[in-house]
């Protein structure tokens, strides 16, 4: 399939609008559309919450009559089930509009290639597959949720040059800089939740929250304050170390408290939901959760927790990628390390990532690591 | 003061014919030379070797006649003095050349101003400071030994995400791949002296050479076979634990070992020399080290060695730079770590780098750091 030079600025002008959105339309994916009509754009639109309209009507609204003729640029599959919006497919056949450019299929299998079959069969071409790529990775936690039940999770660890996280007394506040600190906010204003332990909580008297003003200005412009999402909370609490009057309970947004007893946590604001694990081993416990939080439509998990917790994530082979901040700060071998894993012998036996992301924050690196086999 | 367009350019093709001589000019500096006729390259040198010529004559024999009026562009202040060669600042004059430009001054004491001033004296007009910081950069150890009296110390790691070098086992053939690897053997072509530890030798029987068959193939276009240098080998053998059978003797180049008494190791090849300690403290017996390599010409000192002599130099503040190669796996917290530093209770003890250059081979990142205070 070949496409040509335009589509491709089409297809990039699309996953940019989609981008728009990543802040707000969990659980949904985010989506952009362009209309095109000979070679002029006259629609343009992205998905911004559940239960708002999709990115191809507010494109359609736009272009109005001009729709007619023209080409839909999408960033995933139109949907062509009635869910809280009428199918999109049925609005493109609706306006008109004469071929449908489709970056991939959605795995939804409420959608999964009957989007595209309900447009050919109206005679309008489709074509799937143009910057595919990209389109995977913008909505890569929808789109495991979709394809597996569970949600797609992003270890964050802040370190120094030699892999530490804190002095050996536990000091940690601040390894990394102001920069990669506010990268941080950005990336848990993206997550669908955050996940930590009590012992972190109680740690720092952490919020795990998303504060708006902390955001760098470039995000802030596109995000105003009043439609902030703050992302669930989930905290392992074990053994039920945590207290009402903690600041983490400050932040009037859904927190699942995660136990390992059915007895709930107790005087915890009306905002706390419990989650408990059955009798089963480490691992089976983690993967128990995980399921759970698919269930509960969660695509995306941005993990902030101390080396035990952590090495177990992985040691479950649950963790799609790491974040790695590094600050240029040397700690030396007493100071606490980032991951506790078994015991290896071998090299061989260590699990193995591959490179994708690589920026700059003042001195701090950050580095993005996935899985070395994608699902 | 202020430069041309084409002077920038000019003054970047005499850094870049200095790179030429990078693998080779220990203990003197790489320098280019590019003379210029109304804007016309008539002449281009580099320093290869030292004993042969500089790289002002090899450019003023190219150009001839046509370095009578020109500009010369040099990427160190021209030589005032006779050492094995006559000086070239009597050799530009000589040749005629107008104008030169020089990207900083050598600190050399021997120089030190006294070119530039010997070629003002004749009428010729000079400017310093074009592009200084890369010419910098590019002799870095030549000119931290001639303000200092002290090598530059390269402190190589390579390490998995998790700041691990080994297994807890001291498995560590090979952290990194191919051609992190490969880049390895180019660093330590380009030192004066490779610096390490008996530990380190005996652990894996290391040659702690350079390889040629092991260069990139762009480096060996640019570096035959027969013109290899290899580095001085410096092994720290407190406790005369070498012996003649190693692999490290099968390389005929000098050694110096370096222990702790006056005995000397026994058997070892002629072309071992003895270092001894006097008795102090551990960091100063290092400072004292480090002046003899000094006093012996050593521009630059490559580093490879475990997690206890790394923190030895670290702590000593004798490290420059840092340079650490990420190999994307994880080992946990039970695996060896990078740096032995004494206990830390607060993150502002942690010494503090600066980055200053990141690249990547295939999975594996290279980050290099330098001291944040330069001196």
């Amino acid at each position: 399939m070949t496409f040509r030079q335009q589509d491709y600025q089409f297809m990039q002008l699309a996953l940019d609008l989609a981008k728009q959105g990543e802040f707000t339309t969990s659980p949904n994916p985010a989506v952009g559309c362009v209309i095109v009509n000979k070679d002029e754009i006259v629609g343009q639109g992205f998905h911004v919450k559940a239960g708002e309209p999709h990115a191809e009507v507010m494109a359609l609204r736009m272009a109005g009559h001009k729709a007619k003729g023209a080409t839909a640029y999408v960033t995933l599959e139109p949907c062509a089930h009635f869910g809280r919006t009428p199918p999109c497919a049925m609005g493109l056949i609706g306006a008109g509009v004469s071929r449908v450019i489709a970056a991939m299929q959605d795995p939804n299998p409420q959608v999964a290639g009957k989007g595209l079959a309900m447009l050919e069969k109206a005679g309008i071409a489709t074509q799937v597959g143009l910057l595919a790529e990209s389109a995977e990775w913008l909505n890569r936690g929808f789109l495991k949720r979709m394809r597996t039940g569970l949600p797609y999770v992003r270890l964050k660890m802040a370190m120094t040059i030699d892999g530490r996280t804190a002095t050996a007394t536990g000091e940690s506040k601040w390894i990394t800089g102001q920069q990669a600190r506010a990268d941080v906010q950005v990336e848990r204003a993206k997550a669908s939740a955050i996940l930590s332990t009590s012992q972190t909580v109680l740690m720092d008297n952490a919020q795990l929250n998303v504060r708006w003003q902390q955001l760098p200005e470039g995000v802030k412009q596109g995000y105003p304050d009043k439609t902030l999402r703050q992302p669930i909370r989930i905290i392992m609490d074990r053994h039920h170390q945590l207290s009402a009057d903690l600041a983490l309970f400050q932040t009037n947004s859904p927190i699942y408290v995660v136990s390992q007893t059915e007895k709930k946590s107790q005087n915890l604001p009306h905002f706390c939901q419990a989650i408990s694990l059955p009798a089963l081993s480490g691992t089976q416990q983690l993967v128990y959760l995980m399921e759970q939080l698919g269930q509960r439509q969660i695509n995306s998990v941005w993990v902030e927790a101390g080396a035990t917790f952590a090495g177990a994530l992985v040691e479950a082979d649950l963790v799609d990628e790491l974040i790695v901040y590094i600050a240029p700060k040397l700690l030396g071998d007493q100071a606490r390390g980032l991951c506790h894993l078994p015991h290896l012998t071998q090299l061989a036996q260590a699990p193995q990532w591959r490179l994708q992301e690589v920026k700059q924050f003042d001195q701090d690196l950050k580095l993005i690591y996935v899985k070395d086999k994608l699902c």
